[in-house]
């Protein structure tokens, strides 16, 4: 098999990362799609950086053996930790969320005033407050961890009542002097955007910093030459679980609409 | 020096990267630039392709002998012919425009109708055609070239009555069965957009393939860890043309609307 032809590998501590594939299957409809999501250890944003970086080598490793022909690290707090060591040393393309975010958001503020949300690990990393700094040191970030988000959307709960009073409690330190672009810095926020949305008010332009990589994912399949252009071959999206299944594939059918969906359990980390 | 600290180099047959650095100057307001246009020689577009390649050739070999980090191929025609050649011998990070501009215009378009205005160096080698229909077999599209409007952007008349006239019955048999969507395939082409867009219609959306191509810059500036953090230097804008630097400075003057501007005559291609 051309190398083109296989797909390109995305990894989450959870479903988080199926935001970014949603965008990626809008935009890239000839992609194969092979997805792994770390359940049965998500949440990831509490954990150690050097456990998070063990986990996200477990996913890579598991996907590269099945074969890819890029990998996207579709995980902030992974993102924060892991991208570099593991773009240097796997043999394919490797991209993650945070820098694709950070320049959309740059690009979207006027007034300078950019808030962050997202893991505890993400927010200890500062790994954004470092990208937009660097990129334009006159903007002044503001980053709030929201640690109770990924377990209600991980619970499949993200539309519930309970969704939108923890929302509101979590983001109320940025109700004053509100950002005008707000990172949702989390690949599981997207599924909770309404009541963000809701909440910030209409006038803050939120920031899906994955809907943003597959923008980037595009630019590197044109510059890497990795486009998939052999439409013989039906297009598939395949979909690994470290937990259950049943709970994936009831998430992950209904934010990508699709009616059936090929889940399979698998074991990461040894015994 | 680090590398990082190297210009992006932009090369051009004459003025028309200028609509490229334009944008890279607003989105890239860190990165030092020096920009070839080979005046001199240019319109490339009636040129026998493996003319526009060894002169592509010339430019690019003169911008390395410099020191750059990155090479943008600012041409329509130079990218069709010389692209692969150019970015396989290179070991700095090379792209062209036409790849994010077909990019850009599937995104844009809504009915499928796009058409793509060039030079005609650019329309022979339907390099348009290939990546847009590659990348979605079910678009529609037309290209027209458009052999007049380099000489009048390149003479600083692209504001003229001439102009108007000349735009007007250039497109006119993009007048039945309008596109939706409209590639300006060419980066001088950006110079006439008001009148272009006048003569089309507002209802048509025209693609700036430069513009475009900045976005690409950007993600591979990130992907390759070449950006400039350093601002203890302040930033430099260089220019070299083969041609007439007083031509060169009024025209580039003008566009980047800088009132100082560094320009220098350079001799290319032997005796």
């Amino acid at each position: 098999m051309l190398s083109n032809e296989l797909p390109i590998g995305f990894i989450d501590s959870g479903v988080g990362g199926l935001t970014v594939v949603k965008e990626a299957m809008r935009q890239l409809p000839n992609e194969h799609i092979l997805y792994l999501g770390d359940t049965a250890r998500c949440p990831y944003g509490p954990r150690p950086a050097q456990q998070v970086v063990e986990f996200t080598w477990q996913m890579t490793q598991f996907l590269i053996d099945q074969g890819i022909k890029m990998l996207v690290i579709a995980c902030n707090t992974a993102t924060a930790v892991a991208l570099d060591e593991i773009k240097a040393k796997v043999d394919i393309p490797v991209i993650g969320v945070i820098q694709p975010g950070s320049r959309s958001a740059l690009k979207a503020s006027h007034t300078g005033e950019i808030a962050v949300i997202g893991t505890e690990g993400t927010v200890k990393s500062a790994t954004y407050e470092k990208e937009l700094l660097e990129k334009s040191p006159d903007v002044h970030v503001r980053s709030l961890a929201c640690p109770k988000f990924v377990p209600v959307v991980e619970s499949n709960q993200f539309t519930s009542p309970v969704a939108k009073k923890i929302v509101a409690e979590t983001l109320a330190p940025l109700m004053y002097n509100k950002p005008d672009t707000l990172i949702l810095g989390c690949t599981h926020y997207p599924l909770l955007r309404p009541i963000i949305q809701n909440v910030m008010g209409s006038d803050v332009t939120l920031i899906d910093s994955g809907a943003e990589t597959v923008n980037d994912l595009s630019t590197l399949l044109d510059y890497f030459n990795l486009n998939n252009y052999d439409r013989k071959v039906s297009k598939t999206c395949k979909f690994y679980t470290t937990g259950s299944p049943k709970m994936f594939r009831d998430i992950a059918g209904d934010w990508l609409d699709l009616k059936t969906l090929e889940v399979e359990h698998i074991h990461l980390g040894g015994k």
